[in-house]
């Protein structure tokens, strides 16, 4: 399984303001390049603040890729995932709709109505590993017993820490954008209780200017 | 005047740790680049956060360039400039000893027995600017009418969003060093309440590799 955290941060590191809005950080360049990555994928992955906030559909926007997908013999768009500890993810948000098979993982804490609920949706599977919140390593454990190798993970900043604890991060694209965001309280790329000590060390890979910013990609160092 | 931001920010856009210890976010030739841009600027300013947790001194370490100081008829240190709207720099302080001109920026509502505990110092002036807090604009004014008009802000991330929220910041230049800190209590580049509308627009000037990260500089646009 190789993990591939991909977000667009402003020049301050957030993920957006305060009030949690979805800001144009980055543009069409940054835009295809994420397109481009979650073709490359076999799942994409995000938290349920993400969904609360943004209701994404993580689907594969350009049609010659979804094309490139089905002709090599794979689902359309790749699969979903959320981690979602209490089953707070709406029934009725993008991210459970029949565009694609969508992992729902739960913990042994979420309302037993609200999981059913979920498990009733198109083509979505409950994945339940944890006590009060998702053990993500059993989770991402189901997801690669199910063929998902390649996992693209697109935040935000709570789960983005909590793999980073775990150590299942294997690599991290950043994209700078040209605007500061500021906020005590604004979402960062990891937020969390995060590290004192035995910080993740990375090493730069790539340093690439796209639309007004730049994508930094990192990898993470062996045995953090 | 023309104001410089400069810090060191992990991956993830952190100055350093929810326990807001000192890290080594970047290394050897960094650090080189902050004493000549030190040793290039009239003024070093800080907020009063970062003397409390750092304790720096805020002096040009190479001793080549404080002789080209001297020789060029300046301070052999740039002047020190904490802001610092209710006085709690310690008197002893490393920021206020005689190794160079310190200006203290006290609002109003600072205690006058803190105030002139400062003021004893051996060459520190007080700059009495705002009410509750610091005026930013009146105090850089101040700064401005005494000759120093290259400086550089070294942080922290609250000091940091109030000079761009009164738009006084000209320049950022921030190393992003190789590790993730998280912790949404950590301190970021840009702390403060946020901005939420009207985000300060940054221009890339330039992307350096130096250490084993990346200085990326930016020019914040006009009219923000």
């Amino acid at each position: 399984m190789h993990v591939v955290v991909n977000a667009a941060i402003s020049a301050d590191g957030k993920l957006s303001s305060r009030r949690r809005e979805q800001l144009a950080i980055s543009g069409e360049d940054d835009f295809d390049r994420v397109d481009r990555l979650r073709a490359d994928s076999d799942a994409i992955v995000v938290g349920v603040g993400t969904v609360l906030a943004d209701d994404p559909s993580l689907t594969v926007k350009d049609a010659d890729r979804r094309k490139r997908r089905r002709e090599g013999g794979e689902p359309e768009n790749p699969a979903r995932v959320v981690v979602d500890s209490k089953a707070r993810t709406p029934p009725d948000a993008e991210i459970v709709d029949d565009a694609a098979t969508t992992y729902v993982c739960v913990s042994e804490s979420a309302p037993v109505d609200r999981r059913m609920e979920l498990a009733d949706r198109p083509d979505t599977q409950l994945v339940t590993a944890g006590d009060g919140r998702v053990d993500l390593l059993r989770a991402f454990a189901t997801l690669q017993a199910d063929g998902l190798e390649r996992i693209m993970v697109e935040g935000g900043g709570e789960l983005i820490f909590s793999l980073f604890e775990v150590g299942l991060v294997d690599e991290l694209r950043a994209f700078v954008g040209p605007t500061v965001i500021g906020g005590r309280d604004a979402p960062t790329l990891a937020d969390g209780e995060g590290f004192v000590e035995e910080f993740p060390t990375l090493a730069l890979e790539g340093v690439e200017r796209i639309d007004d910013g730049v994508l930094l990609t990192w990898r993470v160092d062996e045995g953090q």
